[in-house]
């Protein structure tokens, strides 16, 4: 009884975040480790589910996760990459679409409708959700030389424009939209997108109140490596000199970038956070520390 | 970090529960001890604001603790009581209206609101929510005999008929009703109710999933006296069998008959809770075992 | 038959100002004689829902009449008073609380059903109708001392802010709200507040296209005490020079205030009427002449 | 002042009325003297808004008056009747849609407007309102024999069907609508139908509360001539007897069994109203007692 | 087959021109001698119903026609005309509207119905569709000399003011309304307003994609007379100049103006198309050369 | 000028075909040479959205085409077939969903983009459409015996339930539906699943109008083999002698048993299509006669 009753008060602790983001909308963009952990899978989901039963309306961006690797192995197709980015013809598109489509995003569907919610999967083509235009690649590490070629990189793509009603039209009537970054180009060919810059895109377009990205990693170190240093917020106007005094690097460039893209878009708050800590959504929702690195204006 | 790992386990082991009770509308009689320490009026505030907000429909039904009493001692208003109800003249009756609309009413709407909900009071004059009859009582321990006069209540009432229109106006508006048990006779005289019976016929109305009366019990113990004999169900059929052998017996009859009343109208369970124990509507309404006596078909 | 076919006249000629304020909002502040004359108690309620069924939006605020002294002696509770308000103590403030909205509030509603209408007792409570901040009077008849300490009321209030969601909420489906004058504070202190600026106040927040303040005066005379001279309309820009001649004085002050708060917020007439008169209402809506005195633009 | 408050509680004595017709269907035949007559005529037509004002919802259905013969005389278009039917070849037809449609319905639509309401005119061929069939008159006086022919009346038709949601579409946006007694066959030709059974056809097909036959008679008289005699109220099941005992006669029994008919269907009162009477239609309905003859279940 | 595979074929290719005007507003002028040959009023008929079901909103507004001529002639009314616009009395204004809105608009409500179709007509004093003013016109010829009077028309107006509420109210119930160009003045008189007019002004105020005068020519020649140089496309600004070279003369330059007038007014193309062609109006939105003259910005 | 007023004709000759399904939702079952011929392609395409637009619900539910076998063979994965059916094992069904769902699916959809239209991609997991169940194969040609074992299929499945709510959502919204048979098992495994049946079960659960199931045959010819003798239209209670005379036999019995079971669930037409002709479903509804083999009550 006394435990019932711990419970209770945990219950109850949850009110105020509960009250603050009644009726908002969070766009959680799902990849890494988190994807692949079967535990981790699980508390994703039911986090998703319950923020839905208590009033949120999570939108669910999905990376693909290994297996498009795994696909094109077993298909005996080999990628080349420029500056971290798969190279991408047709044919590798064509798998990419597969996996990202048919499997991976129909796996989440299912899995929140085992947790108890209601999810309807969209690629960027239902709708025409996400417009897509071919992305271009300058060489790295070399003046701006006009005459020089952009890069070649096939269906590697950003996005265009969002059409966000097709979600709208979803999640009025109750249901998690789950969505695919595949984008279709005014080419009406399928473009791969970073799922990244689709989340916050389209936390833009639905003028979402969060835009979270789980991620492998715990956030934004003051000095690399060491975990004490976690920034636990972070301004927009930090952030060029985070990047040039080299506390943001790497991969970790990218993912703030798309926060800045979010907060500059209208979204109030963007977060990078751990996603192998299990339940991690829940952590930055329903505590005030929050946890992870958040960016805001 | 631990800690806070468990609570979000916490929160997720409570979306089986918030998921069952969507939507549904529950009637809870607050009454008793409950009423009157300061630390359980706060956690049955949050209860109800935290049904509220994972989209349960709550409706409150308040009796008029010690206040009344109180009142009419210190207007030297002296009473006289009939098989435990008190004789109501029509100036023990404007006490009586004004106590619980003017001052309880008002007071558990405030704490609901800072609570973080939003609330409304309710009279049972309020769009003509609760008709009254007056009430009749035969002489006890007495052979019938038609000859005899009823005994003379005054302005006792019982529920002729519930208008639950303003209820379901408010709630539809996301508004927590609270319902002050004052009905109004056809000859537009204040009648005071029976709390529970006025929450019994309220679940009844609104076709409400549950009936919950908070009360200073346990709840129906199998042998008197003895907590470890708490019967943790009930079914309809049993319950003449209980009253006979004397296992429901005394103030606990009513409240059996509220139940008893309810779940014949329609409502799936009525509960007999103990007001006393912090949480006990979130311990029922979140765990599998309940806590105090459920009443069921 | 003949008396029949003028009656039938006199509805007809109602036409032209039924059409003139269908879908109106009109607010009135329901107080004095009218209040505690059986007669004329029928008439206002008779009016009011008169109102309701041709279509207007009428809106009652009322005061407290004598019926909180009355209580407070019975206690043996005696109140002071500075500039003619009571000194509130909290004691006090429970008993106001109790006599407006337990006793006052609820005779209207029940008045108003025996009319025929629909109507739902809200006190500033309820959806947290009314915001209420502790008023403070500097000394009168000196000259401003910063130095001075103003003068302690105890819970006399002023409105903050009016959320009229919950007003709006049961217009919309029929019911005539009923309002009591008692707001919240941020302290959650209950606050008495004088009915005519909580009718002003209200009037405002619904965008109301009248205001009518009911009194025990005709309105607004030319020369003291003289009937004949009763001033029919008054404009803002008047007021000043009609206050500082001495035309407008003593406790007509503040009801004209009132009315220049109404106006200036946007209601489009404001009325002091003699609610002495049966019917004063309806006299002012259904004449060209109307009666008592006008302010407007 | 006293002339106002006496007009005052006139309106006041309305509101019963105003309560039970409230939002309720009331059917009018318009015709006879009170559309002859300007003074008539212009008290119709408040009547009707000031109906419409006060909640309820008037139908008018007018006939053609004295203008069809007008204009057939001015074309030098000579008509012969067959038991009081004008015989009604093509070029008739013609004459009586351009008067009943082109004309009376539209001046009648203009002075509702003149009186402050919102009027829309229909024909039976607007949205398909009145299905038509011929109608055959068997000859008079004479034992039925099937091998005689019926007789040829041309373009008199009678009620087929109601399509009502013309009606239903203007009433719900505010309009009074104002339907001429033209339909439309399988043919697709126009008919002219007696505009009483068009009104009680329309009565039972909204489901009307009430049919007001305005017609140049006082009501029903139990003994021929006789004013005094006047029957205010007739019961279905008296009818036949009432017809064979030679009360009711003549031009009576259709407008009886028009009543009848609007009864079988549903609707709640009939009346036979004298149109010469100003504002007949309020006297019925804000009077206890009504005029005319009343004919019910 | 082959013939049916063609005609899908057909189908097919109107799609384009489907989604084009998917959910707007054309407003058609049909007059001329689409109104007097049967066959090319079925073929308006059919057309519009078409444009209906394919989810465009057509509206049509009709002339006279020469059947108000005959009724006048019929009835030996001889009419005079200044600058050819008829000086129309109060008898002949009655027969005017007699014809147009009790017979003309009657027969197309009629024949749309007959089609598929559900339609209403409406005259412009249904909903006060139409407010009216009285038409003056100034003598020709002569330079303008305020001390000359202006020529008496009688009951021609002109358009003051356009109420789409009624219009708008039946096409969102599914009808196609159909205009009789008949106004009504502030002096409640009927006045006769030209068509082409009328429908401009309803183009301007239901913010119509696409206004379409039918008439009586192919459209504006380059050389008078002379088929081969029709002008397809004519922009604002050159209109002035195509009217003082003689371009556009006589009867044309009345439609041109309308047609101007609707452009400026925010409709996005108007056309003038010969009537009698059969499905012109067809040929115009479901062609990419569209036939006739095209006004546009 | 000729050739566009034929056209015209053909667009008019239309509307009794667009009245007749205006509003009805019709289910198409997509498959076979028209999935993989590229003019067919764009035809069926063409088709689907000019129904939308023209008022009709098309639903498409597309079959895989030899897509899955192109991907199965590049991966070296051997399939074994029963009775027609492939055995299904884990591997072998994702590579069915990814290719269904992930490629032909979105394929679909993008090419209704192209159209014009509105398409929304939906797999039997979104919202829960298809609930699947295994399916069990009983040895052919063998009497039945009980104790002998059904043959294991793998992950083949049948129709448990359709929870249609997820279609009408999207079509409310003016979205096409494309469903992928691919349903979700109570064990939470994916099920592929004949798309025939997933087609007839959906037109059942949406109360379609029409049933199309697009093939390669004409349809069901009297004599084997003779196209001269195709039964334009065949009874329910005629299909048993069909079958039992061979007249239907082969890969048609389960197309006529789809049908069957579509107008049993009160479809009130089931159609057998040649999707070789181009535009075979337009010809089937804008024709009196229709095309290929209709199955009705």
């Amino acid at each position: 009884m006394m435990a019932a009753i711990e419970k209770a008060k945990i219950l109850v602790e949850a009110l105020p975040y509960i009250k603050k983001f009644y009726g908002k909308t969070i766009v959680i963009k799902y990849g890494g480790h988190a994807m692949t952990n079967q535990e981790l899978k699980q508390a994703v989901m039911t986090d998703v589910v319950l923020m839905k039963y208590v009033g949120m309306n999570p939108v669910v961006v999905h990376g693909g996760g290994p297996e498009i690797n795994t696909l094109l192995e077993r298909l005996g197709k080999e990628s080349s990459f420029i500056q971290g980015l798969r190279v991408t013809d047709r044919e590798t598109m064509e798998v990419v679409e597969m996996v990202l489509v048919g499997k991976v995003n129909k796996e989440i569907v299912s899995l929140l409708h085992q947790q108890g919610g209601k999810a309807v999967g969209l690629s960027g083509k239902d709708g025409l959700l996400i417009e897509a235009q071919k992305k271009y690649l300058t060489p790295l590490n070399e003046e701006y030389d006009e005459t020089k070629e952009v890069l070649e990189m096939g269906f590697v793509g950003e996005v265009a424009r969002i059409n966000p009603e097709i979600i709208e039209t979803v999640v009025e009537k109750g249901y998690i939209p789950v969505v695919a970054p595949v984008g279709v180009g005014r080419d009406h060919e399928s473009y791969n997108i970073n799922a990244d810059y689709v989340a916050a895109s389209i936390a833009v377009a639905l003028k979402a109140d969060k835009l979270i990205l789980l991620s492998d990693v715990e956030g934004i170190y003051g000095h690399f490596g060491d975990p004490s240093t976690l920034l636990s917020s972070v301004r927009l106007e930090e952030i060029p000199k985070l990047i040039s005094c080299g506390v943001i690097s790497g991969g970790m460039i990218p993912k703030v970038q798309c926060c800045q893209q979010a907060i500059q878009g209208g979204v109030s708050t963007a977060h990078i956070l751990d996603g192998r800590t299990p339940h991690s959504i829940l952590l930055e929702i329903f505590t005030d520390q929050g946890i992870g690195t958040m960016v805001q204006q």
